[in-house]
């Protein structure tokens, strides 16, 4: 089951408001996926995930399948049950984790070969076997396995792994078996324009419940995740959620969406957040700073989350020094809370009309 | 403000039910304090501690002196508002971890020198500066800065020991400035029961809101620290708290309370559940063992916890190996809970005239 509404287009940007319904539930679009790798958006209860406002989660293939194992997860009533999450969950498809193994792996071209980061064991990978995996998972939405073209990499060597991509998103299609989990496809085609176009041709034939831009935020400079995003999103079928992957900083966000993407999802928050990076509506706040020593205030006075109605720059600037795990819990819990209170106010722009002034106000903060 | 009253003595044994009520609430004795060393019980909320049943925690004079240091808690309203937890605190002294430091302090008649296992700057903490740290933490129950008296020693070094702690305790009580805050006394000597006495008769004359007995779980072989508790808790005040410090385990606490103690601190539950070793009714959980990779049940399935609501030991394994600080959160609740419930079911068994029954059986489960 799975069903998307766009409810309301912006007049003046390519910006939308959605409505995803999957067999765990409704999110909202412009939606922000935390990451939780290994089945726990890490240092963070499935409640607080919830109560930060978040609706959906993306959850990585390739480290569940290697551990615990995805027939254990499967034995088990499924990855929702597993982590105590009843809402929605994506998975990727492992590509990219594959893909980022660099010399640990081999492309074929009827899947990828590679060596388990955890003993060094031999795996191979193939479209079919990535649905496999993700239906066992049990979650509302797959992604199709792919070649995540890496940058730098020639027009030729982008075009021949956008043609496997596009192989591959086929067999995936075929060997999916049930209509309770969704299946979005993936466009490839690296930094051109025109490669971009060619996957995209040969990608939305096959019919997917939604489509990602892949291949994006993985090392090129921003201004051509920004020229891919702005050329392609308004390509991609209107009706259908999009998904920017990998994607990114609160202003990367906010360019996704001024050109229509609906999904995103990233590390930043939660890696921040344990490094001690704190994000605020006004300047963000590095809390090991010998500024914050006797500081009483809380990390941003505008914000509702738990972090900070109750705790002070001071104690969590104790806590990180003293290594404490409370740091990276209350840590984590307000910086994913301020992303999902920017999606909040994004949503809320758009439907007050007001998108394009959300977005200017916010590119000159 | 403290007071304390003893509600009801059991009728073939020592234990005894009873009610300490501070200035941040009232504490049902016999009670556990979980430890929370550097101003967080670790890898907890405080709303997770106060769920599990817990009305009391100890925090380290020692540490928190360090880092962040005193003045800068009781600038930022003490160490109640500084950590979240509005309910009673017990501090203790500095005294156990100056000592733990080994070749890094000196001990002096005036206080003991000792150099911070942080930066290895120099300090000089005495009895005066122990209550007077204390103070500016702002903590229910203080502890008297007391020589812990290694195991093993001479009768002629502990004899020297116990009246140094003696002066000191003098020295602290002297110190004191408000009546806000207990002050406990601390009970050395040893393994030697007539210096145990002679400790006794030097402390009991100074008048304290309660006693402590120091000086065991220090390495002894445990019929020590039993034979000790034995002898001397009778001989404590009836109408004052009385606290077996740094005990212990669950057979221990049980054993503890059937001689007559109030109160107990160790890092036991929280420790261990960070090494994925679960307290259950039956037998102890060791999440790591290969037979737990697809059991689908909780750690304990009498317990109420939140972690055993809500995960399997098989979810809980994969997490603990995976490295994931969700499962030192998780593990950290289902054993302070343990400890918590078995404090309950102490004092019901007490309140229903069957805690004799109660520690039989607990002994031979």
């Amino acid at each position: 089951m799975f069903h998307f509404d766009v409810i309301k287009k912006d007049l003046t940007t390519g910006a939308r408001l959605g409505r995803m319904t999957t067999s765990h539930g409704v999110v909202q679009t412009p939606a922000f996926m935390p990451v939780g790798t290994q089945g726990t958006v890490k240092s963070m209860l499935p409640e607080e995930i919830k109560n930060c406002g978040a609706e959906i989660i993306l959850s990585n293939t390739y480290h569940l399948y290697l551990r615990p194992g995805h027939e254990i997860i499967k034995k088990l009533g499924g990855l929702h049950k597993f982590m105590n999450w009843p809402h929605p969950i994506l998975t990727d498809s492992g590509g990219f984790q594959v893909y980022s193994l660099g010399t640990l792996r081999e492309i074929m071209p009827d899947g990828v070969l590679f060596r388990s980061h955890i003993d060094g064991s031999k795996h191979f990978l193939t479209p079919q076997k990535a649905v496999a995996i993700q239906e066992a998972l049990g979650t509302d939405i797959m992604m199709c396995l792919d070649e995540c073209t890496p940058y730098p990499a020639t027009a030729s060597q982008t075009e021949k792994s956008l043609n496997l991509t596009a192989i591959w998103a086929d067999l995936c299609k075929k060997a999916k078996t049930n209509d309770e989990q969704a299946l979005f496809g993936i466009i490839q085609g690296g930094s051109y324009l025109d490669l971009r176009r060619q996957s995209l041709e040969k990608t939305l034939p096959l019919g997917f419940d939604g489509y990602a831009l892949g291949g994006v935020s993985v090392g090129e400079p921003k201004e051509i995740m920004y020229k891919i995003t702005d050329a392609i999103t308004p390509l991609l079928p209107e009706d259908k959620p999009r998904y920017l992957m990998g994607v990114g900083t609160p202003g990367d966000i906010v360019f996704g969406v001024s050109r229509g993407m609906d999904m995103f999802d990233c590390v930043i928050p939660t890696r921040c957040a344990r490094h001690g990076l704190l994000f605020t509506n006004s300047e963000n706040v590095v809390i090991k700073n010998a500024r914050w020593r006797e500081d009483d205030h809380p990390i941003d006075e505008t914000c509702d989350c738990y972090t900070c109605r109750n705790y002070s720059r001071a104690y969590l600037r104790h806590l990180y020094f003293a290594g404490e795990i409370l740091a990276m819990v209350l840590n984590t819990i307000h910086n994913v809370r301020y992303y999902m209170r920017l999606m909040e106010n994004i949503r809320t722009a758009i439907s007050e009309n007001r998108f394009e002034k959300f977005q200017n106000d916010f590119q000159n903060k």
